[in-house]
C-alpha cells in the first residue's frame, strides 16, 4: 500500500443552517454540528484507506463558538495520522457571517476511526506523510492522543504513556 | 437556590435506530449518537437548572460497540455535577437486541452545558448532591475532567492541574 | 411463555419539540405526537413480546392541550392488556415548560399492536398481569374496548358486546 | 357565512413511501400514516374554514392493510360535517401496487379539527352541505360519533347520547 | 401495449410549507420545490408505464413567484407526451394564500423520466392521446422540446432540429 | 463595489448518499440533488453577492449518471457571470465510488439567482471576472443562455436574440 498525504483526503462540506437545526436561542445545536463533523470526517477516512470505515471515538471537543441559525458554515477534514487500522481525522469548522461575509474559526475536532470489510473485520490502512508544518504538527501530536484515549480506556498504564508523562511530570 | 439531586434530571430518551441514521454496515452513524446524547443531555442540564442550556463541551467518547438497524436505543442522561454556571452531564447508552430483548451497555459519554439567559450570558446554577454510590463516584470524577479540559484548552498550565497530576506522576 | 408485568414493557421517550414539527400557532402538530406515540408504544409491545410488532388500531384520541415550541415531551407507553396475539398498549404523554419546569399531562392514548414473525404472520404473545391499582383498571377496560373496536369494525354485533351494552343500557 | 359543499375542502396528497418510514418488516409505520393523514385533513380544515385549524381529535382508527415500501399512497380527506367550530374530516387512503398500478383501499379514518383565530381562540365555521349519497351518509354518522367523542371524553352521560344509545340498546 | 390519457397518470400532491424548507425571507427554497415536483412527476410516469422511473432531465425552470411559509401547495403532474422508453411529464403548482384562500399558479416545470426493468434497462412506454386542447398543446411541444434538449447535450446538429429552427429563423 | 473572481464564491458540499434519499434501484432521486444542487449554488451566489439570493430559474439538467447509495457526492458551484442584479452559478458534480475511489463527472448545472435585500426587493451586485480558461468559456456562454431564458419566458423575440439566432441559422 502507497503511503498518503493529508491532501488525498481533505474533504470540504459546505452547507447553511437550517431551522430544524437550532436551540431556542437560533444558534446550531452542538450536536447537530457532531453529527456533521462525523459524516465529513468519515468521507475524509475512507478516501484514505478505501474502506468502510466506522466511527472509533471523538475527542474532547469545545464550542467556544455559538453559529446562529443562516450562518454558512464549512466543516473540513483531514486525516492527520494512520495507525495499523486506525486513521486519526483531523477537523476544522469555519462559519461564515450571513450578512458581511466574514469568516471565523467556529470549531476544531478530532475523531478517530477504523478501516472494516465487509464483515466488520479491521483491515490495514496506508500510510500518511504529512506536508505542511500544520500538517506535521498534528502528525506529532497524534501519538500523545492516541496514549490518552487509551489511558482514558483503561487499556494503557498512566505510566506507560511516555509521551503524556512527559506533559505531565516535568514540572 | 436549592441544591438538586441527580434524580431530579434524570432523562430517558428510548428510541429506534431507523435506515436513514446507518451506514453501509447497517450499524448507526457514530454522529446520530452523538446527536442524540446531545438532546438528551441538553434536556438534563435544563431540568436541573431550569433555564435554557447550550453545549459547551463533549469529553473523550468511545464507541466500543455496533449499534445495528432495528435495535431500541435507550439514552439515559443525568447531571453529575453543577459548577457555577455549567453543568458535568453523564450519560449511559443502552441497546436491545430485536430478537432477544438483551439488554447491553453500548456507550458511555460526558458532555458539558452552561446554564444561560435569554441573552446568551451564562447565568448561575443549583448545586448538585449526589446519593448514590455511581453518582458519588461521577461527582468526585467531574473534578479531574474538568481540569484535563482547562489543560487542553491552555486555560490551566499542566502544574496547577492538581487532581490530574496526580494521576501521572505518582510512579 | 412466562406472563409479565406492565413495568417489563414501560417505555419512556423524552424530547423536545422541534421548529420543523410545529404549526402556525407555534404549537406540535397533531399528527406528529401520533408518530411519536407510535414509536414509543411498538417499542413497549416489542418488549413485551419479543417480536416484530405492527400497528392493529388507534383509539379514539382527543387533543385537550396545546403542546408549544420548545416545550420538553414525555411519551411514556406499556403494555395494558394481551389478548392471544395482540397488546393493547396505554400511552401517557406529560410536557414540560421551558422555563418554570412545571409538568402536566398533555394527552393519552390507547393502541394496540400485533405480534408477527418475518413473514407477517400473527404469533402468540405473554399474558400481562397488572400489578397497581391503575394497572389493574386499565386492564379490565381493555376488554370493553376490544368489544367497542369490534362493534365499530363490524366484526362483532352490538348486542353480543355484553361489557358495552351494560355502558348504554343500564338506564 | 356560505356553507360550502364537500368538494371545496378536498385535499389529495399522493406520494411514494420512503425507506425512513418503514418497519422491520418494510412496511409503512402506522404513526407515519398517522402524521401524513393528519396533514391533509388540517388542509381540508383549512380549505373549509379560512382559518388556522387544529387537531382536536382522532377517532377510532384500525390498520387492515399494510403499505409496502416503494407504494404509491394517495391520502383524500374532506370535511364531512362543520359544527360550530369544530369539523369533522373524513379520510380515505389507497395505494397503488408498485408493478400492477392495482389499486385498493388501505385505510379510512376520522379526526376533528378546531378553526381558531391568532391568539388560538374558537371561531366559528360556514356551515357544510353533503351532495352525493356517501357525503350524506357521513354527514348523518358524525352526529353519532360526536356523541360517542362525549362520551368517551366525560362530557356527555351515555343515557343522553340519544343516537348512540340506539345502536346498542334495541335489541 | 394500450394507449393512455395523461389523466390516467394525473398526480396531485398537496402539502404545507414548513419552517424547515424555508429561505432567510422565510419562503420557500427553489430546491425543496424541485425536489416535490420531481416525486409527483416520477409517480405521473409511473402510473403511465407501471415501470421503474428514473429522472432523465429538467428543462427549463423558472420562479416567478416566492411561496410563503405556511401557504398551501399544490402539485399536479400528468404526462404530456410518450416516446418510444422516455415520458415528457408537464407540472402545474398552485399555492393558496393561508388567510383568504386565493389559489395563484406559482409555477410550471418540464421533467423527463425514462422507463427501466429491475436491472435499470430502459423498456417501451404505452403510446399518450391526449384529449384536452390544452393537454394536444403541451403534447405538440414536446417535439420541439425534445430536439432542443438533443441539440444542448451535443446529441443533434442545430440544423437538424427542424422544429426548433423554424422558430428562430423564420425572421 | 469591486469585481469578484469565481474563485471568491466558489463552493464546495461533499456529502454521502443515505437510504432516505434513494430511488427502487438504490440510485439518488434526482429531485434529491436539484435541492442539493441549489443549496451549494445559493451559497456561491451568496457569497458573490453578500446579499440574500433566491433561486430565479434553473437551465436545462441532464441526468447521464446514475449515482448508486453510499457513493460520496461532490458539488461545486461557483458564480459563472454576474448581472445587474442577478447571477448565473455554474454546477459540477462529482462521484467517487465507495470501493475504489474512481472519481467520476455526474452531472453539470446551472442555475440563476437574484440578489435581494430584507424585503425581497432585487439589488446590485458585484461584477464578474473570469480567470481560466474554462471560466472564461462559460462567463461567455452565459449571455447566450441568458437570451435563451427570456425567449422561453416569452420576454425576448426569438429574433432579437442575436446570441442564439446565430447558433441556429447559419447553415
Amino acid at each position: 500500500m502507497e503511503a498518503k498525504n493529508p491532501k488525498d483526503s481533505r474533504t470540504v462540506m459546505t452547507d447553511m443552517v437550517l431551522p430544524s437545526e437550532t436551540n431556542p436561542l437560533n444558534n446550531l445545536f452542538g450536536g447537530e454540528l457532531l453529527a456533521r463533523m462525523d459524516r465529513a470526517a468519515s468521507i475524509a477516512a475512507r478516501r484514505h484507506s478505501r474502506r468502510i470505515t466506522v466511527t472509533a471515538s471523538v475527542n474532547h471537543v469545545a464550542f467556544n463558538q455559538a453559529v446562529p441559525l443562516g450562518s454558512v458554515v464549512t466543516v473540513e477534514a483531514a486525516v492527520s495520522r494512520a495507525f495499523k487500522t486506525s486513521m486519526e481525522v483531523y477537523i476544522d469548522v469555519w462559519m461564515e457571517d450571513r450578512y458581511n461575509g466574514k469568516r471565523t474559526k467556529a470549531n476544531e475536532a478530532i475523531y478517530t476511526f477504523v478501516a472494516v470489510d465487509e464483515t466488520g473485520k479491521p483491515t490495514e490502512v496506508p500510510e500518511l506523510e504529512p506536508e505542511t508544518a500544520l500538517e506535521k504538527e498534528r502528525f506529532a501530536g497524534a501519538l500523545r492522543r492516541k496514549q490518552l484515549s487509551l489511558v482514558l480506556a483503561g487499556k494503557m498504564k498512566p505510566n506507560d504513556a511516555t509521551e503524556l508523562k512527559a506533559l505531565f511530570s516535568n514540572g
